[in-house]
């Protein structure tokens, strides 16, 4: 099946949701029209259509492969990435300073969640090199800067983010990498990270590994951390880049999907002879990481966006296809069937959902930028929605996907299957969803003593029509009022309930906005009645789902620490 | 990690959810006393533990393969398989008029889950064999019986069913294979089925396909199916097997999972010289695959069991033993984490919850066989249940698994990911979970005009004691009653979440029961602990989801169809 990009829809939450018009009237984004939004969407739609969903497949059954001197990239993507970094669709988001277009955050990830809906392996790639701009804007030197992002903002080099280490996952304070003075400034680093994505490939000349490390008589835990940027060849004179930096890749994993993406072992100076520099001051690496992470948490979402609008798209022309069974007396395509119907309604709506739940995060991001510090608490409140509730969609919606083809679904050729495989690393990667969940009762709930989330709360309340969905804004204020001073243990055992609560009522108050501006809108008759459709569904049928959750999101601890650990195992 | 069987559970649930005591009360199965059951669960945990637990990896690393004649398993499978058969491990459930030990199904299904759990695939082939035993039992000539029984209750030999072709998945009623009268009483078949499972193999010396197929000049639909015994060879003069039946093996599919269990398409009669026996009358093929597929039926719910099972220990092994992050200022193994804690318990508690409800429906089966006839309505009942529920929760069950195990999950190293790949056909096969849907508000909840759904409710109502359990039971009336006079398409519509609700209310029901004997019991402590955790874990979080579905059960079918079929691509 081809791939369509979701022009109409994208600029549908752009509009409504991510209001970029207001984003427009500001003097940084004034390039932001109609016109150029259009333009854009409408670019690398035909793009991704037409050189990077054709790969998709080859990513999964061919895939990243590790040979003796890298990474190798399946047949064809050299070229398509070429083409991304020629056509400048990497530079949508990045500064005009360092040569990239200045349009706003949001903007930047409708154009990565097309190439990311055509092939979120493949995607990853910029998703990373996005990350690795954000952390050097925010935190790098001039020199760094000047050097690097131009570079990186083209996408004609890559970034990587490098955390983990095998005995540290999602605690990041255990880290061990080390990084020595080499009294010129520089730093020599020693040490092994595990799960780097795109950590080598040859689709680029470059690879800009930013790196958490810890130098000599660094305190234990997160404070002693520090971020490196560890070129993996270092820049000559001319600022090309040069000699080898002795970062070496050790293995790729062999994972149940995102196959096109290498997900590497890196040994850094084996050899004694990996050079980085510092990215902002010593001891900081863990807020200059959480710039970068939070920026990736936002994309992760949104590569639940990607997966579940694959997986939908695919879903219903097998659906408008495959004539099975009858009804009304006729033999019918399976669509047809309420049952299946039921299904495709679902996944249409709940990938909707998360679309508007990451481009509002986005879109505060964007304001934020603009110098809105409101704004800024606001994306810090949906960061870990986005980034959980995003993925869980999209896990659910590729396995609809599955369901959908039946028998079908489970063999590879369909390609339904991959989606179902690919998903499901993004509830894992950049802090579990579990860790999200931690962060929005941990920090995001006691911002500014709740004020955030409060404010969050009655801007829904304040649109909100459906009582069912009035009754879950409700809820969500209980819950949360009750675990802001819960104890630990009972905050986190009900974070994941509330997280998913809070999340769809996010969803619900965005979809029904949809639902009422698509009544009163003109435009393709179609696709203003599928959004209508969707949004009902969403608001009669999937609100309700969540008011379920409020009984575990206001349970205690007790009954987990009931037994000893042994007796799990009993 | 290696396997170990539950059997303090599985003896918890034959006791008080089964009630086996009371089947051993009866002549039949006065062979099912506490020590032969104790004796047949710890030999085939010993068995399953040591031979085919560790084959798990290698089914789904190298798994079946297509030669040139024929399909051939990976290495140990035939040694494995063979102690299976001479450790009588096929005999439990068969009939002693036939070779076997006649005991309560819901002990052989017992048997089957330790199987299943130390390998999901392999499993497989003797949960059909108990499919074409079912058959032949019930509607086999006597000939028939004596020629084949023995050797498949043994396992000796194995069995198949045929339903599925290319252009017929869930419409059974659209079937071509034909059948010709032969003039001496036995007939051609000529025809390709799809998605047959070990449908060929190297493990036993004879394969019998159950064949549906039309005669000449039989009625469209269903009502024209006859069903058909095919052995792959002749039986000879001295009833083994003979020469070949033409019955060829075109290929195997390349499918996401259970690569143990070879997924054939099989064309019968290229050569014109495929024989096959009627089995029953003409005409009497649906009825007879139906007694098949609702044993079936039980033994895919069992499968999500089984992978739910495995994936649980897999879990709690890897989070007793994984040292990350601190509580209360150490570093502690994960599973001290309130959030893993909360996931841990919710596997275990789903799990329990899955295994009471295919017990229970198994044990109805058991009681039906001694002459109850209510028993058989509720096994029907519960049937669709136990499927699409037991199913539901494998896959949700396996997917916490990766999630515990964080970035290791999805490494396919660890085997988490092998489980979730599993897990994911349970769902679709033998009746895709809508199909169970449309089964349960379709047939079964019109039996006796609403007569055995509402016994069953009034038997959850009397026992349970939690008000939000009996809110869920109350529910459950509310919204069958509804459907009772409901149009069709707003049944079908409503048939999932209503199917959702019913299973939940009824593993509540079983659930609460089981925590309140624990409660009182004597026994191990960590196991009686635990139970009581599950039980109460499941009452207290999982039952209040359920009734978050409410909405959609009650929601009408006009939402799906408020849009044109090709607005959904829009």
């Amino acid at each position: 099946m081809s791939f369509t990009p979701a022009i109409a829809e994208q600029r549908f939450v752009l509009d409504h949701i991510a209001r970029i018009g207001e984003l427009a009237a500001s003097d940084r984004f004034a390039e932001a029209t109609p016109d150029t939004v259009e333009a854009v969407l409408e670019g690398v739609g035909a793009f991704a259509a037409g050189e990077w969903a054709p790969l998709d497949r080859a990513g999964d059954t061919v895939g990243a492969q590790l040979r003796d001197n890298g990474v190798v990239m399946p047949e064809g993507f050299g070229a398509a990435y070429r083409d991304y970094v020629e056509g400048g669709w990497g530079t949508v988001g990045s500064p005009t300073e360092h040569g990239g277009m200045g349009m706003p955050f949001v903007l930047a990830s409708a154009v990565l969640e097309t190439l990311g809906t055509a092939n979120m392996g493949f995607a990853l790639c910029p998703t990373l090199t996005v990350g690795a701009i954000e952390a050097l804007m925010h935190h790098g030197s001039a020199e760094q800067q000047a050097a690097y992002l131009p570079h990186l903002s083209t996408g004609e080099w890559t970034g990587t983010m490098n955390l983990t280490e095998s005995q540290a996952g999602s605690d990041v304070g255990a880290l061990r990498t080390r990084a020595e003075p080499l009294g010129d400034g520089r730093f020599s680093i020693t040490g092994t990270k595990i799960y780097i994505s795109f950590g080598d490939h040859d689709l680029a000349e470059q690879i800009v590994h930013l790196v958490l490390a810890r130098l000599p008589g660094a305190p234990a835990g997160t404070r002693g951390l520090s971020l490196f940027l560890v070129p993996k060849y270092r820049l000559d004179a001319d600022g090309k880049p040069g000699d080898f930096n002795d970062v070496r890749v050790v293995s790729i994993e062999h994972k149940m999907g995102l196959h096109a993406s290498p997900t590497c072992v890196l040994s850094f100076g084996d050899n004694g002879d990996c050079v980085g520099e510092l990215i902002g001051h010593e001891g900081g690496g863990i807020a200059a990481m959480f710039t970068m992470m939070n920026n990736a948490r936002l994309n992760v979402g949104l590569q639940g966006v990607q997966v579940a609008e694959r997986a939908t798209q695919r879903a219903v022309a097998y659906a408008l296809d495959r004539v099975q069974g009858a009804r009304g007396g006729a033999n019918v395509a399976i669509i047809e069937h309420p049952d299946v119907r039921r299904m495709l309604l679902r996944m249409k709506a709940q990938t909707q959902a998360a679309r508007a739940l990451v481009y509002l995060a986005a879109s505060e991001g964007d304001r934020a930028t603009l110098g809105d510090r409101e704004a800024k608490k606001r994306l810090d409140l949906l960061t870990p929605l986005a980034k959980a509730h995003g993925t869980d969609i999209g896990n659910e919606v590729a396995s609809l996907g599955i369901q959908v083809h039946g028998g079908m679904g489970y063999v590879e050729e369909t390609g339904a299957a991959q989606h179902f495989r690919d998903a499901r690393i993004t509830p894992i990667y950049e802090g579990t969803n579990g860790i999200q969940a931690a962060d929005l009762v941990g920090r995001k709930l006691s911002m500014d003593n709740g004020g955030v989330f409060l404010g969050h709360i009655a801007a829904m309340r304040e649109e909100a029509k459906d009582a069912g969905l009035t009754a879950l804004i409700d809820a969500c204020e209980d819950v949360g009022r009750g675990l802001m001073t819960a104890d630990a243990d009972d905050r986190l055992a009900a974070s994941y309930p509330f997280l998913t609560m809070l999340s769809v009522a996010t969803c619900g108050w965005l979809m029904e906005r949809q639902g009422r501006v698509a009544a009163g809108a003109e435009g393709d008759p179609n696709f203003l009645a599928q959004k209508q459709a969707a949004a009902r569904f969403y608001v009669e049928q999937v609100v309700p789902e969540a008011l379920g959750l409020k009984a575990a999101a206001t349970a205690r601890a007790d009954v987990l620490y009931s037994i000893p650990a042994a007796a799990f195992a009993a």
